[in-house]
């Protein structure tokens, strides 16, 4: 058995308890992992309360986690009991982080960077993953391209302007007044204020320009690209044709959800072991406080990552 | 609706029927691709006549596909409909190539090696990313060691022979005397007629070992392996404990199921463009030849690969 933070229906937080369950066996090719640390994502949120994406209950939520191989299962060899690692079940369909066990087949997991803690580590597979993907998989972002990364403090944010760093691309950051000393500290090379001034006045050209925001976040990134440059929407708007700027002048607008990812795990791996990725977690929940981690998670506008400890 | 080999109980070549029934949709992340080549594979028998790795029918058995994309499930960037895959579903609970469409993850396929027809195609997928986890993975092979590889001229032994041989090893090789040419033609550097000669009489001191053989083949390939090389089991014989010589001689003795695996099916992409990989088909069928081709894999002892045609 195991403890669980699980929900039977959908709803408010208080559907959220934590409960003695099941603890879920490795399958062949599978790993158990005890969990040290679990992500919150704004994604937690929607899904215990619609269902985004996950479907209907009952379900144990979290989809990124740190922590310490506790089985292995049949056919499995990458991995031994006692190694750390990080990684993340099947998004979306699968979850099950925020409990003190969870399985996942072993390529969904990566050796933990030796440069960061467990709650550190927590906080880059769904983000990070995200970024990576966005950035290095489908834009193809390169050395001397600008990129545009909207709420660059947030947990994806803060992670893609240190990818683009990485890539040697020049990054144009919006973030609240606040928080511009944090992103430039990540190596953002340009910060607008998104209260004071609207971005679209003052950007242009850029190649690339990441969102997860709502509202006309994408239509105002758009005005902004050059012809032929490409929109990354982690907030599901509208699809392509129905941007017709971007079907005039060229524009991928492209929705992303992440996918469990070995070479990206990897590379974000490689990347903090040589100083070049830095996760800033910003609160912590033991995971008995599920409650304070979701409303902080759905009423907060947090730096970098919340993380719950187990 | 779509055409699928089918089955709602273990047994016999008998109980498999070609039915009529429903496609299934892209989830989230996933793809649908229009099956156009998908391999047969020594587990699908097993899978067929005791539920191996697979489980209880109702269930559609195929590991491996080449193919079309024919739609891309939301918030994927990836593929667009019309490109040339090559993958596999999750092994070993989910599987369904043998059929006109599958779906599954987008990462768990890569683009088709330009090179090769879509029934050469499918073969490499489980065979392939076997050989590449066992041989590159695992036993971390380069160059100047010496692999042996057990039937080398069938499915598996074929590709581990050149993907052995693209790392820089020499390669040992056993099969019966008909196929010695075929494998030599594949690159090995030496060839054994394993009905003539005990192989353990005349190798000795190899780095890593390969065998997807029951009997004694474990047993005796530790005996030829040189202290701390690694034994890659392919057919599920003993733990590592049960193996007095290897725990005595520090030989891992790892048994290893395949995963899908996005670099390894990049990597066996790359070799084959380059001209260092190919996939020998010894025998296509249609689809509807579902029953010859299942007689095919259990009572034959096929060169290379057994490939269905959609």
């Amino acid at each position: 058995m195991m403890r669980a933070v699980t929900q039977t229906t959908l709803g408010g937080p208080e559907v959220l308890a934590l409960t003695e369950v099941e603890r879920p066996e490795p399958y062949y090719g599978e790993i158990q992992v005890r969990v040290r640390a679990a992500g919150v994502n704004p994604v937690d949120p929607a899904a215990r309360e619609i269902g985004l994406y996950i479907g209907q209950p009952p379900f144990i939520l979290g989809w990124d986690v740190s922590g310490v191989v506790e089985k292995v299962g049949i056919g499995v060899t990458r991995f031994k009991p006692g190694d750390e690692v990080f990684g993340m079940p099947s998004f979306p369909h699968q979850a099950g982080t925020h409990a003190e066990f969870v399985t996942a087949p072993s390529r969904h997991f990566a050796r933990k960077p030796e440069s960061l803690s467990h709650i550190e580590a927590a906080g880059l597979p769904l983000c990070g993953l995200t970024a990576w993907q966005a950035l290095v998989d489908n834009a193809g972002l390169s050395a001397g391209q600008t990129v545009l990364i909207h709420a660059a403090a947030g947990g994806i944010g803060h992670l893609a302007v240190q990818i683009a760093k990485s890539v040697g691309a020049h990054v144009i950051a919006t973030a609240s007044a606040g928080k511009h000393e944090f992103v430039r500290g990540l190596g953002a090379d340009e910060v607008i204020d998104y209260r004071a001034v609207d971005f679209a006045d003052v950007v242009s050209d850029v190649d690339v320009a990441l969102t997860t925001l709502a509202g006309d976040y994408a239509e105002r990134s758009i005005s902004v690209l050059r012809d032929g440059g490409v929109l990354c929407q982690l907030y599901y708007s509208k699809r392509d044709a129905e941007f017709p700027e971007a079907v005039a002048r060229g524009i991928r607008t492209d929705f992303m959800l992440v996918e469990p990812d070995l070479i990206g795990l990897q590379g974000l791996a490689r990347l903090a072991d040589a100083g070049e990725l830095k996760v800033h977690v910003s609160e912590t929940f033991p995971l008995e406080d599920f409650v304070k981690a979701h409303e902080a998670m759905e009423h907060g506008s947090a730096t970098g990552k919340l993380v719950i400890t187990v």
